[in-house]
C-alpha cells in the first residue's frame, strides 16, 4: 500500500536520529528513496566528512539492486547545492533520475537557504517542503544555532523538587530522581556534544560526566569544567576514568601555571578566558567550543552556573526533572548568587515557549525553549 | 440503546458534582434511576439538612410519570442504612421496588461500611460495587477524611515558578501565573469549604479571597486568617466586601482583647487557640475547622504557612500551577522559616503519590496527593 509524504519522512527521520550526537559541526540528516509504494534505499549522515544521508540512501538502493530512476527522495533537511568536504547532494540527485523531492525543512546555513531545493526545481524535479518541518528542525537545533550564531545549543538540565531545589541540604550532591529521569538525561548526554558543569558540582560530586547506556548505543560527551582557578584535582574521576571523549577546563587568565601543568598532565586540556565580575566570560567559552566544533551544550549545574546562563541570556533550551518532593530552604536553590534575579536581566522572568510535560516514572519532565526553534531558520 | 454501568455512573459523577461545596459535612452523592436503557430519574444531594441523592433520584423519576419498580439504582456512594437527619436510604430504595443497585464505593463512615450494601442483597436486590471507584472517591475526599480523622481535607496550593518561587520579590504579592492557571483556582475556591492564607499574605495582597467564576455557579469558601497577634485591620478587603460567607480568624490566646473587638465589630469571627514554638497550633485549627462543618481547606500560602502544614504532616493533596519562567534568589520560597527543611520532618522529602500534570494556558498545573484517596476507605 502507498503512504503519504508523513509516513515516509517519519522513517527518515528515525534515519537521521541514528547519527544524532555524531555529526557535529553537521547536522543529523536522513534519507528516503521511495518508488511506488517500495523503499529502495535509506541512509543518515554518520559524521563530518562522510557522506551525507542522500548519496547514503543512494548508495542504500545500488546495494540492493534497485534503479533509482523514477524515484521519489524524502530528506529531512534540504540538500546542500556547495561544495565542503563532499560534493554537493544536488548533483548526486539529479545524476541518479530522482524525479521528486519531498523536503522536511529548508536550511538554515545563508550559503544553502533556498539553494538546493530551488536548482532541483530548476531542473524538473517535483519538489514539496515542509513535511514534519516541525520534527525535522528540532532535529538540527545544535546546527542551526551555531550557524546563525556562532555559539552552540546550550540546554539547561537539572533534577530538582517541586520547590525548586537541587539539593537535599546546600553542599550535598546525590540525584533528587529516579532512574527513568536518569536514562533520560544519559540519553541527552549521549545526544548532545558537550556537558559542561562547574567547580562547585566537579568537587562536590567528583562525577564522571559519562554516558552510562548500554555499551553498544553510547558516546561520552566531552566533559567541560568552568574552574577559574583550576581546583580540580588531577585526580578527579572524570579525568583518571576510561573515556574517549576529553576534558576541557576552562581558567582565568591568572589561574596558576603548575597546577595548570599538574591538570594538563592527567589529561585535560587547559584554556584560559576572560574574567568578568561575576565569573568567566561565557560567551567567550562557547565561542571556543563552536570553533571545536562542539554544537550542543548540556549545563548540569550547579547554581551559580545556571545562574549565570541565565542572566547572560544563553541557554537554548531547558529540561527540567522534577522530583515529587519538597525539600525545604535547607536545599540548594536552583539558582544562586549575584546573578541570580531579575536584576540580573537576561533570562529571568522571560517565559520559556512551547513547553512541554510528561511522566518519568514517579518524576516529572518539563521541557521548553527560550529560543524558538522556528527563529533560527528564514521565514 | 441499553449502555453499560460505567456510562450510568458517569451521568451519576456528573450529578454528584453539582453538590461538590455545599454539602458538608456530608459528601456529594449523585443517583441514576435507569430501566431498559430509559433514564428515569436522576438526583443528587444539594445541603446537609435535604434529601440524599437516592431519595431525589427516585422524586425524579416520580415527577417524570415513571414507576420504578424493577428498575436499577446508580449511586456513586453506597447508600445509608442509618437514621441521621433523615431517615436511612436503603428503606427508600426497598419500597420503590429496585432489583439492582450499582455503587461507586463503599462508605468510609463506620457506622455504614457495608451496612448499606449488605442489607440490600439480603433483601434479594443484585449488588455490583466499585463502577469508577477511584473517581467517585476522589469526590468524596472531603468527607472520608473528616469521618476517617475529625480533620478536613487540606489541599496546598500555590502558583509558582520554576525554580519554586512564588512571588518576582520577597515581600512582593502578584500572581505569577496567566488567567487559565486563575479560573482553576477559583473553581477550587468554589468547591472546597474553606481558604486558609497567613496573616502576611493578607496583609501584603489585601486580598478578596473570594471565588470569581461567572455569578449562577460561583459561592464564596469561609475565609480563614492565620494572625497570631490580629494585626489583619478591621477595613480588609475580606472583611468589608460583599459575601455570604464568614471570615475566621485564628489567633494565639494572648491576643490583644481590644484589636478582637474591632476586627468582631468587623464582622469577624475571631478564635483563639494553643501557641507552639513554631505558630498557631494547626490540629487546633482544623479540629476547629471540621467541628464547625468544613471538611476541606484550601490552603494558599504564604511560604511560612506552607512550611508549617508541610513540617505538620496536614497537608493531604497539593496543586502547584507552575509559570513557565525562573525568578531566581530575589522571589520569596514556596516554603520559608524554621519549619521548612527535612529537619522539620512531616512531609518534607515524603513523595507526592498519583501525581498529574495538565497545560493551562501557558502555565502547567501538577497534581498529587500525600493521603491515598484510597487509605481512607476499608480495604
Amino acid at each position: 500500500m502507498e503512504q503519504g509524504d508523513e509516513y515516509y519522512m517519519e522513517l527518515a527521520l528515525a534515519e537521521a536520529a541514528r547519527g544524532l550526537g555524531r555529526t557535529s559541526p553537521n547536522p543529523a540528516v536522513g534519507a528516503l528513496l521511495v518508488r511506488e509504494g517500495s523503499i529502495l534505499g535509506r541512509g543518515y549522515h554518520h559524521r563530518a566528512g562522510e557522506p551525507h544521508a542522500e548519496v547514503e540512501a543512494l548508495a542504500d538502493a545500488r546495494r540492493n539492486g534497485h534503479d533509482t530512476a523514477g524515484a521519489t527522495l524524502y530528506v529531512t533537511l534540504e540538500p546542500c547545492n556547495h561544495r565542503g568536504r563532499t560534493p554537493p547532494c544536488t548533483e548526486a540527485i539529479l545524476a541518479a533520475g530522482i524525479v521528486r523531492v519531498v523536503l522536511g525543512t529548508c536550511d538554515p546555513n545563508a550559503r544553502v537557504q533556498g539553494g538546493g531545493a530551488a536548482l532541483l526545481a530548476e531542473h524538473g524535479l517535483s519538489v514539496r517542503q515542509g513535511v514534519l518541518q516541525a520534527a525535522c528542525r528540532r532535529l538540527i537545533l545544535p546546527f542551526a544555532k551555531t550557524q546563525r550564531s556562532g555559539l552552540p545549543w546550550v540546554v539547561m538540565k537539572a533534577g530538582l523538587s517541586l520547590d525548586g531545589r537541587i539539593s537535599r541540604r546546600s553542599g550535598q550532591g546525590g540525584a533528587m530522581t529516579g532512574p527513568e529521569a536518569g536514562h533520560f538525561v544519559h540519553g541527552l548526554r549521549n545526544q548532545l556534544d558537550a556537558i559542561l558543569v562547574g567547580r562547585g558540582t566537579a568537587l562536590i560530586d567528583d562525577p564522571a560526566l559519562s554516558c552510562r547506556l548500554a555499551a553498544e548505543e553510547r558516546r561520552d560527551p566531552v566533559r567541560v569544567v568552568l574552574d577559574r582557578t583550576l581546583r580540580l584535582p588531577p585526580g578527579a574521576k572524570m579525568l583518571v576514568q576510561q573515556s574517549a571523549a576529553k576534558t576541557m577546563l576552562f581558567c582565568g587568565e591568572r589561574a596558576d601555571a603548575g597546577r595548570e601543568a599538574g591538570l594538563v598532565a592527567a589529561g585535560a586540556q587547559v584554556i584560559r578566558v576572560a574574567e568578568q565580575a561575576s565569573g568567566l566570560d561565557l560567551h567567550a567559552v562557547l565561542r571556543h567550543l563552536a570553533q571545536a566544533g562542539l554544537c550542543s551544550v548540556l549545563v548540569e549545574g550547579g547554581a551559580r552556573v545556571h545562574a549565570a546562563f541565565l542572566s547572560s541570556g544563553l541557554v537554548d533550551e531547558v529540561a527540567l526533572l522534577f522530583a515529587p518532593c519538597f525539600v525545604g530552604e535547607t536545599g540548594t536553590p536552583l539558582t544562586r548568587g549575584p546573578n541570580a534575579g531579575p536584576d540580573a536581566g537576561g533570562l529571568f522572568t522571560q517565559p520559556l515557549l512551547e513547553t512541554e510535560s510528561r511522566r518519568l516514572g514517579a518524576d516529572w519532565l518539563l521541557r521548553g525553549y527560550f529560543t524558538a526553534p522556528d527563529s533560527l531558520f528564514p521565514a
